[in-house]
């Protein structure tokens, strides 16, 4: 171990190499509720992408498993490392590179955050539409899981904003992908391949990602609804109806009451509302003038009139973005009550209220007790789950997830597979698509040295 | 060859498959300028999944090449079959399977034509936003090629539409990647890495594609300039506003002349407008109303003239629709004017002027004519090369390619490598890229029998 230490500090120097009770604890786990903590060998923080590939060739050399990570805020323990690994932390590749107003780009290095990336687009009056919720997390992180959030409904997820990537594979050669342009059909899209990967196929040390003309006029709007059945059968109308939600949210009225609570937020819902709603939509309206704002709302409050709607409450400003805020931090306050996992699950929109019923014919039974909220326009849904029992708690996990994949449904919306869905994903995933993976992997990846054991097991 | 036929018969039906002058000469080219026509050694219809995974499987054990072909209205020659080969041809597989209102989704088969895709979402309000310029092509050749058109400014090319496939590997094996959502996390992205592939990874044999919602309200807007400068400079101005333009197109004034002149289109453009304009620019707006549309033509008049307009025109609904019909038959009039080869350069959309001065210095001195139009908003240039000495062809079409690629560029965006681009691909791109690709290949593919020799040689 002292050997590979001098090794690496010979290519970052040794000041930035740590092993054994020198390492951050930090570094050894992401926020997966189910994860064990693990340290690896040693933690080497690169300052460019040479020296990433300098790391990689010796891991490959080694024989040594090489994981990638940047603000460890993961759901899944993809960035966890392993005990005889090498783990590569960015937080000496954490610049933006450039913000080029002409072709609406940024480039970025892996280690900047989300934070970071929206205060400087801010300035220019542009944004990077991803928001998956926590602000801290960094960009390498994002590509690596492909991650989403509340805006996806209108912007798409990670996978549509970059464009380009620098990543050394695992041979330790270096690779440029795509460019500052959206299109491109030359050759395999190597970019879109390595975007959700996890770290398992190549660390991806740059990215040209997609910037958008940021909409200032905007409107949240908020609407009880007395059934799921009626939440879920909304969701196509708006969608259908054109007015480009930005946020597109459903809560159970659980969650919704776990939230408010946790940020002391009073919304002005009269009781009795509160009192028959058992869902709420949250509707986020955006465009190009207060005008075309208020306009757009008075349109969604028919089309949800119609479609059953309690009520319907245009939050001022402030209170608009306490909510989207304590939904954001959805995940904090279930961490706090003691969840014992967290699902992400992705089935086709029309499909949720079927599926929410089919997770509480589950659930029940076994005196689990299962609550959520979700990302309703695209059919993703977040579901907390409480079953202390370790064994009863991954039996029901997968019954859900088995639930959602029969509703043509996929096991990961957003989170990611990692360590902690992989036993599920072999269970669920056709054999013949995870042997294909493997090959994959091999081909970026001949010694296998990349994030092993995350998103698959080597062997079936 | 009659044994080759015997046992293709067996598996679609003696009726459904071709051999020698029975082969339809249709089958035997696309569009692609340069290439040469080649028969196959046998031309098979299938009606399932089920068929064209048992026709791959039969070339695997053969060792025979297998090249699918939808429509054949590609540019490249990615559907030109080898002369020992099965030609897969998909007028039976030629179903719209489903329109999903819900989920707005459509599920096709893969000889489905992008016009009979258009009817049919038509009839409910929504719509497949990808135009190449071709209706007649089929989505099966669209996601072979990644086809892109003029809407993608907005709504992206085929690769942002796809979300599942059902697809045939090399090995014979089937696969069904994503489903009826529009984001996932759950192992590699397949879909991503076959669209575009051109056939070498895997036959599509079904797709799932996203639609949305049809807007209905729309301007057609012509803006001629007196330099080239000027069009692009102000094409990030135009993207920049937020105006969305679902088409934005620049077309140089000998393109404009040929292809008003091949239609018979008068624009109303007084001479002395015409005389000054060196490039125009076609901008389509579309809105959910008519008052909006009208709001968001009046703000780009007021940009336009900003940016040193010569003059601004709103079309027409007639001529507005003619003059985009004539554009997307810009191929077809370049052809009747014998042009000699094509290209579909993508740059960063802020490099087109550099782009096309580069181009003249790179074409004039040999003689040769490059006359475009393209998709400025993606920084996507069609350009027609008239040079009939093919060595001179060849010399000035690389030229022009590395350029574009010396400025951030590559060489196809969205028309493919196929055969006819390979040559240069080759020359161009980063040879650890191409041999990752073969790795990939292998991966899909371990006995090389899917349209070999298409992107790529099997071997540097």
């Amino acid at each position: 171990m002292a050997d590979l230490a001098a090794a690496l500090g010979e290519i970052v120097g040794p000041e930035h190499v740590a092993v054994g009770d020198a390492i951050n604890e930090d570094l050894t786990h992401d926020e997966a509720l189910t994860a064990e903590w693990v340290a690896p060998a040693a933690a080497a923080s690169p300052a460019s992408t040479e020296e990433v590939a300098a790391i990689v060739a010796l891991a490959r050399d080694r024989g040594v498993p090489v994981t990638a990570r940047g603000s460890g805020t993961g759901m899944s323990g993809a960035c966890i490392p392993q005990p005889d690994g090498i783990l590569v932390s960015f937080e000496r590749m954490a610049e933006i590179l450039e913000i080029d107003e002409e072709n609406h780009v940024a480039v970025v290095q892996p280690g900047v955050t989300l934070a970071q990336l929206d205060e400087a687009t801010k300035a220019v009056g542009l944004v990077y539409p991803v928001f998956p919720g926590e602000n801290s997390a960094s960009l390498g992180g994002n590509v690596a899981t492909n991650a989403g959030g509340m805006r996806a409904v209108r912007y798409g997820v990670t996978r549509h904003q970059v464009i380009g990537l620098t990543a050394v594979l695992g041979t330790g050669e270096v690779i440029r992908t795509g460019g500052k342009f959206v299109k491109g059909s030359s050759g395999y899209d190597l970019t879109q391949l390595i975007i959700g990967s996890e770290g398992t196929l190549a660390v991806a040390t740059e990215a040209i990602l997609r910037l958008h003309p940021r909409l200032t006029a905007g409107s949240t709007v908020l609407i009880p609804f007395s059934t799921l059945d009626e939440v879920a059968a909304a969701v196509p109308r708006i969608v259908g109806s054109g007015l480009m939600p930005t946020i597109l949210e459903y809560i159970d009225f659980i969650t919704m009451g776990a939230i408010t609570a946790a940020q002391n937020l009073e919304l002005g819902v009269p009781q009795e509302i509160k009192d028959a709603a058992m869902a709420y939509l949250v509707v986020v309206l955006e465009n190009r003038t207060d005008g075309r704002v208020e306009e757009d709302v008075q349109e969604l409050a028919e089309l949800a009139t119609g479609l059953g709607a309690l009520d319907l409450y245009v939050l001022p400003a402030h209170s608009g973005a306490a909510l989207i805020d304590a939904r954001e931090k959805a995940f904090w306050t279930a961490k706090a009550m003691n969840a014992d996992d967290i699902i992400d699950m992705v089935v086709p929109r029309s499909e949720i209220s079927a599926y929410l019923t089919k997770v509480q014919e589950v659930a029940q039974p076994t005196g689990s007790l299962v609550v959520g909220c979700g990302h309703a326009g695209d059919g993703n849904v977040h579901l907390s789950v409480f079953q202390p029992d370790v064994a009863k708690r991954k039996a029901v996990v997968g019954d859900i997830l088995r639930a959602g994949a029969a509703l043509g449904g996929a096991v990961s919306g957003e989170h990611g597979i990692g360590t902690e869905k992989k036993r599920y994903l072999a269970e669920i995933e056709d054999p013949a698509k995870l042997d294909l993976m493997r090959r994959i992997k091999a081909s970026f990846d001949p010694a296998g040295i990349l994030n092993p054991g995350v998103i698959f097991d080597e062997r079936a």
